[in-house]
């Protein structure tokens, strides 16, 4: 039996703003990660946000980024590696205890923007994040990507990885992929094919024309594209139809 | 046996900026309450002020506020009381978290500002608060003040509550505290000799010239204040010339 | 001749957020209040703002709020009224700046939110900030509503004033609207109707069944509506129909 | 007749947080840089130093840095030159206003932070912020060191420059400061006698060991040192010692 987790950021709306769909985006999902305030989301967005994730029964789990609500935690800032988990805990806890309030508990911590991009290839800001991560809840997992400083570092350290794809994105074959500052529509058909590939037959496709081998646990799909309900969609009917089991990751994990 | 516990609001410094004078006030202290980073604090001085009263073998508490740094949560906002419970367990958890990463569990939740203020006579706001710590975490102590709705709403909860009195401050007859937009010294030996009469007589006095009765079970002293030291290491060594046991209140609620 | 302006508050997205329509809207009115950073908008936002309203020759003014992005500037808070003024004068300086930069000039300011409402009632507070303005530049337009505290008193005051009417909302016959938390879609052909008998023949509907006399200049619809390109279509058509010249207020005022 | 200014950066407390102690230091100035609100500084804050200064005859500039209150400024941001620009602009704008109500002009613009150390290194953020301020006012002077990208940029697009030195730091013999975390106090006669030696001898002493030829205008001395009153004393009655003219440098720039 194949499984995979369908991801996506959500609670990133802010007080008067809303971003993203996430009611109807959750309708496809089966783990979600919500931010927690300091680079979007509010305490009472990330409370609803939790109401509507447990509705679906969604696993969550926590999206912190850097303090920057401006620049929506896409901006690289100079931290050091201890305030970055100071950071990063601060925002876990947060959410832990809003989940708590309404009988939930986190099952992951997906880094956002920047942050992530950063940990990706600095090994002393991760080691700082995933010790303290391990410290306060070391049944936390973490969603990476194998190869990459964070994923390494955070299974190194005994956590609990799973095997993360940006499945609207493109990759290049070293695994990282290329993010686009203003989200595009994508082809539906295009990624569901791209999926099916990568789910059941253990190859992500990149632009250097080569296949990547991957076994993933977990795609995730950008809830602010424009197209992103579509998508999802098309990719469930096309993973069921090949017989996948579609499940929250801590099922299969 | 008399026991009595002594306890300043700390953490209330952010970024760049240092507020009070925490390392030295918390060498007297049994207690804190730790700000939380709305209306003051970030994630890295809560950190930090979790490890300076772990040394000191204090017991910690959250000091949650309204999200209004500018105005230091002294400005009274309009909120309804679901969004203050979410901003309140916001706080909680957050301090929650990086506390555990001390190994450290909080012991109280103590309302901060125009927060704590608009509680006190607010029902609606207090059970909405009260209600949601509750459910977080039902062994957190809510210190207030017996006769106020924030104190009555969360024992009626099943909450557990101390009696709390700002020592330093003046006092109306109905145990209402006279707040002052810009904290004054105070005479340390008057405070003392006010503080002995509190802690071994029971009798809280009041500028309407007649004294309140009143079991306490915390005293605190604003730790911004001009001679908060000399506050307290004047009323330590009156109350234990008195055999007054000072521990952290938990010791013996 | 009849002259009227068609106004909206725009320029509110922050960051990654984007909020209404502004592009489109613009394209149907005569005047703009720009937001100035403090209740929604940012500097890259405002001078974006100042420019599409250049490209279709609109007058711009500053829509001066709260500091209080997550609330939207819509949560009363306590200040005094020279916190106030120097909130306005902050954020009049900084849209200005922005705007000189493309070689505008401000013509008027209108305030916003709970800024707005606390001043209409509030003579203090609006004497602070309209004394303000004068003394920055005394050419500046303050739209608001006759014998409202705000419009009487920056009247007396000496400057200049012209009278706005949200011709979206619903009316009291003492000439105070109805403000809604969530703006819901009007009929356009209603709101046509409204504004044809307020524009030509001086009447205001409201809710009590009354007509109130005013001669309006500013003719506001809301930007954030479901529906404020439809209204404002069918309320030019309306007006132009019956030979009422729509133009910048600074044209007739 | 040699001259020089004794400037200093100022206006930095923000709301409840008091920073540095700017009544006393601008006794001893004769001009002061004034933070815009984003890395600190309120519209209060700034409004009250604007009154502080023009009571001792100061000449004001503005001095605005990254929207990051928490990191004071100090952390690096990505920004596009434009947005850079336009953050820049938006202060002075807002400090412009606040000076226009008390009858104040601004004279200048320095840059704070990592804003500043940022542009030293990159003529297109450099090109853009300059050519902004001088669309928006090509009188502004910018206090910089000559050979950095900033001051070149800034002169080469006909912007008036000052030279200015951090006299409290050490110097490379490239010109550039040596900058520390944490400010520590200094021998106030060694920076006097370092200051006398730029002053009237033209010569910077630096770390190498060699002396760089100078032409000084403005010396900065940082409020945020631990003994700045003392070294500003100190050097003032050095200076006027040797006949030099201590006067805001529009008098003889």
């Amino acid at each position: 039996m194949i499984h995979v987790d369908l991801n996506s950021d959500v609670g990133e709306s802010y007080g008067n703003y809303v971003y993203g769909n996430d009611e109807e985006i959750m309708n496809y999902l089966t783990s979600v990660n919500i931010a927690c305030g300091l680079h979007a989301g509010d305490p009472t967005v990330m409370r609803r946000t939790v109401e509507l994730a447990h509705e679906r029964n969604l696993v969550i789990g926590a999206h912190p980024g850097f303090p920057d609500l401006q620049g929506f935690g896409r901006r690289k800032m100079e931290v050091d590696p201890e305030e970055a988990r100071d950071f990063v805990l601060y925002q876990i806890g947060a959410l832990a205890a809003l989940a708590k309030l309404r009988g939930q508990k986190l099952t992951h911590v997906a880094l956002h923007g920047a942050l992530s991009v950063m940990a990706k290839s600095d090994e002393a800001l991760s080691g700082a994040i995933f010790k303290g991560i391990k410290e306060y809840d070391p049944e936390l997992v973490f969603p990476g990507m194998p190869g990459l400083a964070s994923y390494e570092v955070a299974k190194d350290l005994g956590l609990r990885v799973a095997t993360i794809v940006y499945i609207d994105l493109d990759f290049r074959k070293d695994g990282s992929s290329i993010i686009e500052r203003k989200k595009r529509g994508r082809d539906p058909k295009e990624i569901a094919r791209k999926a099916l590939k990568l789910v059941t037959g253990g190859k992500l496709e990149t632009v250097d024309g080569v296949d990547k081998e991957l076994k993933v646990d977990i795609l995730l799909v950008h809830g602010d594209g424009p197209n992103a309900v579509d998508i999802l969609k098309e990719m469930r009917s096309a993973l069921q139809g090949a017989g996948v089991k579609i499940e929250p990751f801590p099922n299969f994990l």
